[in-house]
């Protein structure tokens, strides 16, 4: 029982590192000066950075739902779930850089498979990392907030599963299709944003300070 | 009544996403080494990276503003919602790359005219994105805070509206004349600043934890 | 009365642009490559890079300060003074420019004179921001807490009033001695640091959900 | 008991600061564009840059524990904790230039050994600039919470001090080897991170607004 830390600063801290790294993207969207004589030709011509910059930012969009879903059922982290939010800012703020390689490689024949590749291995670092927080925080079901229950915990655990396989599958498919497998990751994000599911539990107690202004 | 997330950790999260964004154009001001001999003349020179500075500048305080005074009367977001406050960020984070091409290209007659008018279409999917994201939030009353009454909805509903076709209406200026263009997009986002609206609910009860302070 | 926003999420953003804009500093920080050969000469000589870095830091800090001191004493904003902190905030995310102007020039007698005019120019219009939003605010006294008396607005007036004064001085200053006025930016910068007041009315009513706590 | 502020936008100025020291790290990963022929080479081709990386990381994500521990603690700030928190703020957002400078030196013999040394002597002022802000807090036992006892405040001492001491023999280690002495920098990051302890006192009372919650 002594060794838990409140939410709210975890949060706030999590939540300026996803902002920051989601935003930071946009600085790698450059036309290179000798283009932009055919400014219109150059614009189209990046379409490979719009691609990276597009999945990088539906991806983190939706690791910042997922984030937001496991510590909206928290009352509490331990020491464990901490280090482990702090790996996963870790991979997080990482992306950007997987992000600006797949961006400069995919015309580049040579080194495209090696982009695309080492993106997806990235991806799956992260769909494992947000996995492994979960598995932290069900250990302890103390750290839960008391109205969330077993149904829940296993609906959270079957929508946080699934992603490490199928970034792994896309990986795998970079191995023969690099394209084709930077679409798929898009794909994938795409879908995990769709799929994120708001709180069931918002008619239930609630921690906030208001607690009857969640009921209409 | 099960699809909502309370609305505290999406407005922390977009209010990042909006500071970082209009922070991060201050990184496009440079005086090209070359120009350090004639520093004052190389300043002054630079006056399109100012005036594309400015215009986003301003044009992300207002969509701020605007931001703000939809999150204001909502008590919920729903998973629709949610998606389009993602797509507005994705927006406001995408400005910087059109401004930094407008402020490369102005004074470059060829790239100029395609520059500008990439800005505006920007400036348009912008204005759309937050149409949209207010028309989500009205399909659903019950997302509305319960003070928020018809006529507040159409007041808001018109101050939104007007924006999308103005900045239409300025990149197709920008066709026959860029940089008249590049100005009106300034004054588009001034005005929108000076039109935004405080909140007229502010004496009405409010979901805060000391409503009575509300009320001098 | 209908014309306020509560001042929370503009404190939020504002924090948000004011810690951007501080660490953003850093990225002007490098060593040119052909200097790793001999790096601790190469260290030591970007010295005006370390000057504007502590310089430009120190200002945003006070500043932040002051901001803080303001919106303290603060139950609502109305729109003047949503917009003048939005002017403030253009200001303040403008300020690594003539930072990076300012170290790039030092060791270049032709720019060096100009550089340091023109970071003086932008912290003179910092500060004359800073009091024009104190200004707004005392114009209507109805958004101030009603526990903030008559004796303490003179204080807060007092406090802010002088530095438009002291950076027009050494802006003033750099016109025959650029350097000296360089390090007189600073000294002003660490004495309004030194001279932020902290909040006199903390042991009297308080917006927080825990007056109580705030008397020991 | 006049000089004072509550410690909550302290908090979320300095999450930010940190968020954003932590996040743009991630600029200085780059393979050059000649080593994309050869992109799996080059990706590991850049394990000093990766070093650094993870060492800035995991050392701020340890300060910003280490600040989250001491905040935890306070209900007040005044001048002089502030001043040191800001100087704090000053040295943690400096701290991607050593990483930088150490990442491009790494494998260049004349440049590693100061690059090195540089990097330990910043971690050495942060150090103590943290153990400076602890010995600040309990110079004035009013701006601790009063749950927190005799007993506490020795152990938060106990668990700071040491950093300052191993942070200078990891730098004096770098004179002779300063390969070495940039893994053992890593270490002793790892470490504190591990040895972060949450909070003792969170079955206490508490300033939160619901504190009945925090006993399950």
């Amino acid at each position: 029982m002594t060794s838990r830390w409140e939410t709210s600063r975890t949060e706030a801290f999590s939540d300026g590192v996803f902002a920051i790294a989601i935003t930071l993207l946009v600085l790698d969207l450059t036309v290179p000066s000798k283009e932009l004589n055919h400014l219109a030709h150059g614009i189209l011509h990046q379409w490979p950075a719009y691609l990276g910059y597009l999945t990088s930012f539906v991806t983190i969009g939706g690791l910042w739902l997922a984030h937001h879903g496991i510590f909206r059922r928290l009352q509490f982290v331990d020491s464990r779930v901490m280090r482990i939010n702090l790996l996963l800012l870790l991979v997080v703020s990482f992306l950007p850089f997987p992000t600006r390689l797949m961006a400069e490689s995919i015309r580049d024949f040579d080194a495209e498979r090696t982009a695309v590749i080492f993106y997806g291995l990235a991806l799956t670092v992260v769909s494992f990392t947000v996995s492994a927080l979960w598995a932290a925080v069900i250990r302890d079901r103390a750290l839960l907030k008391p109205e969330v229950d077993e149904r829940e915990v296993k609906a959270v655990t079957l929508a946080s599963a699934p992603n490490v396989g199928l970034h792994l599958a896309a990986t795998a498919l970079a191995i023969p299709a690099p394209r084709a497998a930077a679409f798929v990751y898009l794909g994938i994000a795409v879908v995990a944003v769709f799929r994120a599911r708001p709180d069931t539990t918002s008619e239930a107690a609630d921690g906030g300070n208001d607690a009857s202004m969640l009921r209409p």
